[in-house]
């Protein structure tokens, strides 16, 4: 349902002179929790072009409706957990308000002034108490390519068709964009040993992936429908599901990953919201020919049509070698979220189709975004066929996994004809030597 | 360590005279947390003989000394979390206290007969806030009796002995004993058919375990030695890892269980701390002949006498029939703690050993708890060959999984020669109808 607020005749009074101010437009508005330097707690801000607004500044000074403050100032530690929890209703009327509080014409600017922060100062922490971390395999690209390096001749597994694959990960480990991690150790099996070593990991990749915050929750036993799945949606971020293959390749036998993902998951720290991306809804994957007919609970039927999203992602890499020479980042890939096979909705469906609770605060990664090209691929473990190939940096450097001091920064931007693009920031982390 | 708590001259001057109150004598002083009948809060507990011990009006009442009065009333909203995260010294000082305070002969008896509560009057809850949820596998006959009916010749993978296996469970479904569930739905592939079909699971399963909680954390990064793994343990619980068979074999490949899993995981109310186990530690299970040799890092070496615990473990079952009827519950299976193969502090250790941040309020289980013999199972996909075949209830009944209205009890008790024994009070549970 598009409103007021998309509108692209809409411009904000705010400056737009960084580089990545128009990743926020008044036409996208996202949340995140931030920290003044020096400041002792934490506060919810809004992106807006060059700066972040302090949304609870702005609630103490009335500059919101009555209601709405009050939910802003129960996010007292800075959490979004409190914000996140409110009716689908009343997030949108504090969108409405945001956006007539910041486009260009507003009354309020003045007012508004003190309360917007230059974004470059200001310490970006992790925006929601993560209280479970579910992360699916839902890229059938990503999952063929990663099949094939064990089972050539049967690269997906019978129910990839059926139900969106998934798995619990760490929410201990999420951090913020920015969170460096020293290179985890793991046991793992040497080309040709028959016992396995502990140390460093030398298969250290990345995982490009959109994440999904969930807004309300569900109670135990109550399983959502498909057709409200929408309505537990907060909104998406960015997610990078740091990955050792070769302690993967050890552990996982028979209950799946564990510490090959656990040691840290980055997210970006602006949380995009369902709302500010209905301009970019479009048609979810095709089914695969041949695939069984779906389930009733996870069929989108002709509600299709919502369940994709017009993201393209892109994955940069720096080495410490390029960063010394001043070499810009090179693009790994550029996968679409588009090209994914289950959507948001199903994934959350599925999520909650046996009864199990689901908490305001939870996070949903939709698993490695990989398209059907080589330069759409969204991890080293596609890209380098499991390790066996290398490729070239402009350093003179090779890499297959990544080295230390390798920086890894994904980034996305929605665009739509018509429409103002709107962007995610961005999601970085980097490999500290063990 | 055993110091004068663990005397076992020891008495309390509370009455016993409710059947489970030998579980709680003074030598043992487990946490947990309550609310009256009509109350708004939650409490902190300690479970003596018939009562509840009201910890939180102790501190208040000023029975206890000001440093562990002041951490008591931290866990404002009744959550064990802030007294958890004390340090093992000051814990044992609580314990110090109250086992003076709850002893025969106690000058204190008259102010504190007023924070005693009948234990049956008062509704237990779930104590913990419980962060992340992992669920190990190591009891070498569980894995052993489960592999086998898929891989008859070859039932343990190869790095069973090597590192305890473990994935990532739901922390949103942890709830405290009592705490009944519908029958979870799920995807399920008929025997012979070609396409999974979605409705209730057919095959319910119970897996009895031990929970350890962990009281301080670690830092992102750090990676806790073995030898200092049980400074980061709280305390011990029961937990029933319910299981649905046929879910799980149909959504597991390739990354494990996941909705098979998360509908509930019971846990008992009562935190049984590391220091009430401290006369019970025994030696860890032996290797099993021609395993490799294990890597440093989980290496009990000489230590080893410390790992394992002598708990003796009960698993009872009623059917609504056999209630109705007034026939008691009969004992499904009578599983030890020393047969497991890994120990707590490996797991802990291992959990921590890629860097992982470790939180205060984690569960770890410890994964079915099944012996050598045939009365030593812990869960059905053992007992009946994945449910191939039955057993009778005293009703006239056969069950193969769990029917609805089965009421599942787990209860356990540590015993050692010249000490007086301690019980973990019940974790029950019982299958509501779709």
């Amino acid at each position: 349902m598009l409103n007021e607020t998309h509108d692209p005749s809409l411009t904000s009074w705010v400056p737009a002179t960084l580089s990545d101010a128009a990743d926020f437009p008044v036409q996208n508005l996202p949340f995140g929790r931030f920290q003044l330097a020096g400041a002792q707690s934490a506060s919810v801000g809004v992106a807006i072009h060059d700066a972040v607004l302090d949304l609870s500044g702005a609630a103490r000074a009335g500059l919101i409706s009555a209601d709405l403050a009050h939910a802003v100032l129960r996010c007292e530690d800075g959490w979004l957990n409190a914000l996140m929890a409110l009716p689908p209703a009343l997030l949108s009327q504090l969108r409405l308000e945001l956006s007539r509080l910041l486009r260009s014409g507003s009354e309020a600017e003045d007012r508004l002034r003190p309360l917007l922060l230059p974004r470059p100062g200001v310490l970006m922490l992790k925006p929601v108490d993560v209280r479970n971390f579910s992360d699916f395999f839902t890229s059938v690209h990503h999952a063929r390519n990663a099949g094939k390096l064990k089972r050539p001749d049967n690269p997906l597994f019978a129910n990839f068709h059926t139900l969106p694959v998934a798995y619990h990960g760490r929410a201990s480990t999420v951090c913020v964009s920015g969170t460096d991690f020293i290179r985890p150790h793991g046991q793992r099996l040497p080309d040709g040993a028959a016992d396995p070593v502990y140390g460093p990991s030398i298969a250290v990749d990345y995982e490009c992936e959109i994440g999904v915050y969930v807004g309300r929750g569900t109670a135990l036993g109550e399983r959502p429908a498909l057709k409200d799945a929408a309505d537990h949606v907060f909104g998406l971020c960015l997610l990078n599901d740091w990955s050792a293959r070769d302690i993967q390749g050890w552990e996982a036998a028979p209950l799946g990953p564990f510490l090959a993902k656990s040691f840290l998951t980055s997210v970006s720290p602006w949380i995009v919201t369902l709302e500010a991306l209905a301009p970019f809804r479009v048609n979810a994957a095709a089914r695969e020919a041949g695939a069984p007919a779906l389930l009733p609970h996870l069929d989108h039927a002709d509600d299709r049509s919502h369940g994709g999203f017009a993201i393209d992602l892109e994955i940069g890499l720096t080495s410490a070698a390029m960063r010394q020479a001043g070499q810009a980042a090179i693009t790994l890939s550029r996968p679409k979220f588009t090209d994914q096979y289950w959507t948001i909705f199903q994934m959350l469906t599925h999520q909650g189709s046996n009864g199990c609770r689901i908490e305001t605060g939870d996070l949903i990664g939709t698993g490695t975004i990989s398209g059907p090209r080589e330069d759409e691929l969204g991890c080293l473990l596609e890209a380098t066929r499991g390790g066996r190939t290398t490729f070239a940096l402009p350093s003179g450097e090779t890499r297959s996994y990544l080295a230390d001091g390798d920086e890894v920064t994904l980034s996305a931007r929605c665009a739509a004809p018509g429409r103002v693009s709107i962007g995610f920031g961005l999601c970085t982390g980097r490999v500290l030597p063990s």
